[in-house]
């Protein structure tokens, strides 16, 4: 605490990441794809004029954009680029959830949502999940004032995804105030919500290059949505930077997206590796949700979670654990590469054998 | 306009960047280094193992923070790193200005500043410069109530710096907010406040890798205070974006900071073309004010500032012309190389002539 900062700043509690070890560990904590990026990147790289770095990058990031609308079947218009999906998200609630009423979210979902909420004074209603662990999409449209809405699909920590019918059922009742679909996780078998962008104006998809793209590192986020909503992104990104995307991101960006063979194998083989892994967990007495996103979430009727965290940890293993009342008896457990996972099952077996 | 909008976003002015024109011209337009980054930084893209992008980077930047330490002798607990120094003003802007006081500031100087007011609700109270366009820093500590003080020194688009005795006393007026000193430029002549960071634990310098390390292409910022003013800055960042600073980005920064070399060549040709470039300009009759930056503002006392950037531009030169009444009549050169600024001086004189 102190006498120099804001108010509103003492207040904050802010989003706490999965751990970034120094020594070497298995890594299955922070949902990364286990599988490099494109080989393009890396020939980007070794390619670039250097001598480029000097010059400002371009503020509305074009080139980026053009690739990625044309990757995902839309116009450039409507097309948003930020430092990773979490500046975009930052972004949209101060843009869209500032109206004084409060925003739909449900209970657990990607727990960054309240830390904005808290930064951008929002208050939030919170709705629990149905008893399948599913967002309830029902509740989340039950009122007649709000800000917006706002959950993941995949739902993170959960992995349950709603069809698109489910979404534009919900879109339909709630068309005075945005609706965020954030689809971090998409790619690993739901399907997008982009295809509505076109009928929903009030619809804004956020994804990332962090998951499917294997780009963590990079920082590089999007959104898709109506041109009126891409304006107010923008309006506050020119506010904020206006150059949240550099330059050597954009070209990196920009080839991760070109390669649909690589990314499909990638792909591929996280999900093939996530329905062995959930078959050996079940082996093992666990209860694991059904899961359309980069991880699994699971609990044994035995073992607390807690202990479980802590012995996979000594055995080099990281998962994440979150020490919630309703998530307190889960792991989620990031899906690495076969070998990854074969030694966290060994790992496991020692643990509750 | 839309209805999705956030009320406060619909009176938003963004800022507006000096263009990056995608066709060959002399761009002397938005204060960018002519020469190249340091020759480490492409040695460094071409040995990057490209895979360690599909990880996240380091939440806290610590090896960037650990050469920036070193570079400018303070603690790591005394440096901040983030997206472009404007990414660590706005931080700032949120984390220690939001007092409901207002923020003492040159009615002359980053046009950046304005644009951060309007989007955290913060009143600015502009303080005209002295009659040497210099900032007056008696009028910024005269009231007794305030959010802060921030202003850039060297100042811009002005060039001209204070003494680190003259910033020293206005310190000693203002001991209860923070004083946020900007210094973009302060590598091409002035003298860095940072001397006076362990006596004024209110002292906040921000400063960038844009201008002096040639690197605005890459988006790299700092700030450096006491230990309390960076963890102000930390859960503002925490509770925005965890990772704004990419892998990439801070194994370039590192190679940038190191070549201490490389950094005193290209300071000293500035700093040699800019007394060079102020003699001829003033030799065609243009008032130049005195600059410790890497740009000069100068006018003509026959030629309006508008009409001499039309013809420059005409001629496949861009410098920066300012559409407010007090610099209406000015255009800000960056400095570029000996054989730009020889065009540009050619091309005024067949404007001038």
């Amino acid at each position: 605490m102190s006498q120099y900062w804001s108010p509103a700043v003492r207040e904050l509690t802010p989003y706490v990441p999965g751990e970034q070890p120094r020594e070497r560990v298995i890594k299955l904590n922070t949902n990364e794809n286990p599988y490099p990026p494109a080989p393009g990147v890396s020939e980007a790289l070794r390619n670039y004029a250097v001598d480029h770095l000097r010059l400002y990058p371009d503020p509305t990031s074009l080139a980026l954009r053009e690739t990625l609308a044309d990757t995902y079947g839309v116009s450039v218009a409507e097309t948003f680029v930020g430092n990773g999906s979490d500046e975009v998200l930052a972004f949209a609630f101060q843009a869209f959830f500032c109206h004084g009423a409060p925003l739909d979210v449900p209970s657990i979902t990607y727990s960054f949502y309240p830390v904005y909420a808290n930064l951008y004074g929002v208050e939030l209603r919170k709705h629990p999940l149905n008893n399948q662990w599913e967002v309830d999409l029902d509740a989340l449209a039950n009122d007649s004032e709000r800000s917006g809405v706002i959950f993941a699909n995949p739902n993170a920590p959960t992995g349950h995804a709603h069809s698109l019918e489910s979404i534009e059922a919900l879109l339909k009742r709630v068309a005075d105030r945005v609706v965020l679909i954030d689809e971090a996780y998409v790619d690993f078998g739901a399907e997008s919500t982009v295809a509505l962008v076109e009928r929903y104006p009030n619809l804004l998809v956020t994804g990332t290059f962090s998951k499917s793209r294997s780009l963590a590192g990079l920082r590089l986020g999007y959104a898709i949505g109506s041109p009126e909503l891409i304006e107010g992104l923008q309006r506050v990104k020119d506010s904020f930077n206006s150059y949240p995307v550099d330059s050597l991101a954009s070209v990196v960006g920009i080839e991760a997206l070109k390669d649909t063979q690589h990314f499909n194998a990638c792909r591929d083989n996280v999900i093939t590796t996530r329905e062995r892994t959930r078959q050996r967990l079940e082996g093992l007495g666990f209860e694991v949700l059904p899961s359309k996103a980069n991880f699994l979430l699971a609990q044994h009727p035995d073992f607390a979670g807690a202990q479980l965290f802590a012995g996979l940890r000594e055995r080099g293993i990281l998962v994440r654990h979150f020490n919630t009342n309703l998530l307190n008896n889960f792991l989620r457990i990031s899906i690495g590469t076969d070998d990854e996972m074969d030694s966290f099952i060994e790992a496991l077996e020692s643990l509750s054998g």
